[in-house]
């Protein structure tokens, strides 16, 4: 046990920076070193172990996060504000504005695709959302970075469309329409909408925080219908009404979903001082996750999982992914920063004990993914289609940025 | 072990076929109870271990597949010659014709959905060519128990504009013309089309096998071009004229779709008096992928793997699944019947031990799907959306007809 249950000194929490500090320098260097494509700009994100590219393409989701991690980086933590971070996330930037964006036939409207070859040609176009918030993400980010105010303005077109696609008329996503298809809301869009707009209001004026105030709103709202079952479980899906939706897509679990969206509901209420808001936030969205997802028997967060109980579909769902323990040491350590309650600082103990003997790869740096249930390596690249430089650093960078702040006012 | 190595007695595979009838007999029992839709006609496909239904969906490839199957039982052997079944089967198809045909926009073409709700609305349609394979294989079995011209007809028609996306025009499945798609040669395509061919003309007078001579050849041709890597691996990916492909794509390995491969080519090269073929499909599509497919440490053949020893980005790359076992079973007993030589049927007595001590249920019956890389059950359903009515009772009636004739010719 890093901490003795119930006592939390000040020394283990120094510890734990420590330990923190160094991780994220480590995984900075490792993408710093690994993931550059000096040829056409962007970034390499299939990497194996020991940080060789056993596939050369680009995926969007991962240019855009790694544009805007690299720039946030640069932006706020004064060891980062370094040359070759700003270089490689202005030459990403540049390849995501020259080949992410791709025509939609007779609609007039562009897409993002979901992937590009190496050279920037188009390989697939998802039927969401997805690219195209990872693609707001980085030009906002990418734009404070470097005072672009066309590119910010860009991002905020982007945005526009982005809303529409969500709440007017989704038919430019592509999406045929069919009668069985009942329209449902999925956790993953309020969640990703909400993101972006604290990412673009963020130390903005009045007129851009007001122009997006109905919107966190109704996010918000959003968010909270998936609170169900009398408030002890939270369904990644729901009808459009906020009712349960039949079958395994109704029943279904995301724990490590449902923690990410804690964390973001957590700071969303502190900048409202919205003390309801923050209850909700911990009770439901961290403490009902932690309490259903947790592996009682080999420990680690469950990937997936059935609100009765049912066996889920998705193969991996008893796998421990990466991500989910990301989200959940952010949520508790900023649940506990908030509320001082010695319970969330226990969660967060208990997620950081096992997150740090499974993920990171202690021989050649940065962390492995994917484990099976009882905790074993289940696949040993360091990047795939779906982990790049976003996750585990944004992780390492808010829990530090925490622990900065709860040591430096120790009183 | 089931077999002495090296030395096959006559009674270890009557012993073998009484098992393997005796599980027939099994599953077609669990179908029959649980997977029908007394209301809407067609079949429950997710059921779990119990038999109880946890969703409601129709998943199309499998309604396809049970059509055929049923009809396959009760056309061709006599203790499944009931009317029980039958009606079934007809009910089935009748949901079928009525409900997985979608007309698509303006292009005039129709497509069958992938899922359908209880009531038969559509919910999703699929950019691939698979529910409407599915739906000929139903379409043509069910024509030749019933006697409906109309319907083997119809299901030739579908053939006709399935031909057409694969060899002229693949616009009417949907997908985006991108610049960076390059079009592939997958294994699936060929492998079912040359499937359908086979249904298509069996037992036909010489002008329908005419008909589709040409569409068998280029079809054994297509899958031929798999052979890779200086004969060595059979490759699930290959370009249109037939070359590597670049990363994951291009490595990918799918030991259980080569083995189904190889079956399929072993059958038609029976038809055609093809022994360069059959020692192809012996040589290249059987013993390779069990070589390489056949996991030392655990036994049981790999879902995926790389040709280059990387690590798959599948997360599923190490479970073991119940479908590429049935097809090995299949693939060496028919290469055992027809060469006789004591290597392949000691492959057989391999994956058979594997198979019958891993996957069948012998609490509730019928066969759970989906192990570890150790061989624990990790999903326990019956059904799902991929697990049907299909594979386990195909292998079984395969495999008893094979050792049927072997022993009834067993001088």
């Amino acid at each position: 046990m890093l901490f003795l249950k119930g006592t939390m000194s000040v020394l283990k929490l120094e510890e734990c920076r420590e330990r923190i500090r160094k991780e994220l320098d480590n995984t900075v260097d490792f993408w710093l070193k690994y993931s550059h494509d000096p040829l056409h700009g962007g970034f390499f994100t299939c990497i194996g172990r020991d940080g060789k590219v056993y596939d050369e393409l680009k995926y969007v989701w991962l240019q855009g996060r790694q544009v805007w991690m690299y720039c946030r980086l640069y932006r706020t933590v004064d060891r980062f504000r370094k040359p070759e971070i700003l270089e490689a996330a202005k030459a990403g930037g540049a390849f995501l504005r020259k080949f992410a964006r791709v025509s939609c036939g007779s609609s007039g409207q562009w897409k993002c695709a979901f992937c590009l070859t190496r050279d920037g040609k188009a390989v697939k176009i998802q039927r969401t959302i997805f690219s195209e918030c990872f693609y707001i993400m980085a030009m906002d980010e990418l734009s404070r970075v470097i005072g672009d105010e066309d590119m910010q303005l860009e991002a905020e077109q982007m945005m526009e469309q982005l809303i529409c696609w969500v709440r007017v008329d989704s038919s430019g996503l592509g999406r045929p329409q069919l009668p069985g298809d009942v329209p449902a809301n999925s956790m993953a869009v309020p969640m990703m909408l909400l993101c972006l707009v604290q990412q673009l209001t963020e130390g903005r004026g009045p007129e851009v925080i007001q122009k997006y105030r109905e919107l966190a709103s109704w996010c918000v709202q959003k968010i909270l219908q998936h609170i169900q079952r009398e408030g002890t479980a939270i369904l990644e899906n729901v009808s459009v009404e906020g009712a349960e939706l039949p079958g395994c897509q109704g029943r279904l679990l995301n724990p490590g979903h449902a923690l990410e969206a804690g964390w973001f509901l957590l700071q969303f209420s502190v900048e409202q001082k919205d003390e309801e808001l923050q209850r909700t936030a911990i009770n439901k969205f961290m403490e009902l996750p932690y309490q259903y997802g947790w592996d009682k028997e080999h420990g680690g967060l469950f990937y997936f999982l059935d609100v009765d109980g049912h066996c889920p579909t998705q193969l991996e769902w008893s796998m421990k992914l990466w991500w989910p323990h990301c989200e959940a040491l952010i949520a508790f350590l900023m649940a506990y920063s908030q509320t001082k309650k010695p319970e969330l600082l226990e969660r967060f103990s208990k997620v950081y004990e096992y997150t740090f003997s499974h993920f990171p790869d202690v021989q050649r740096g940065e962390w492995f993914g994917y484990l099976t249930q009882g905790g074993k390596v289940a696949l040993d690249f360091k990047g795939g289609p779906f982990k790049g430089f976003f996750h585990v650093p944004r992780c390492l960078y808010m829990c530090e940025r925490i622990l900065d702040d709860m040591l430096a006012n120790k009183d």
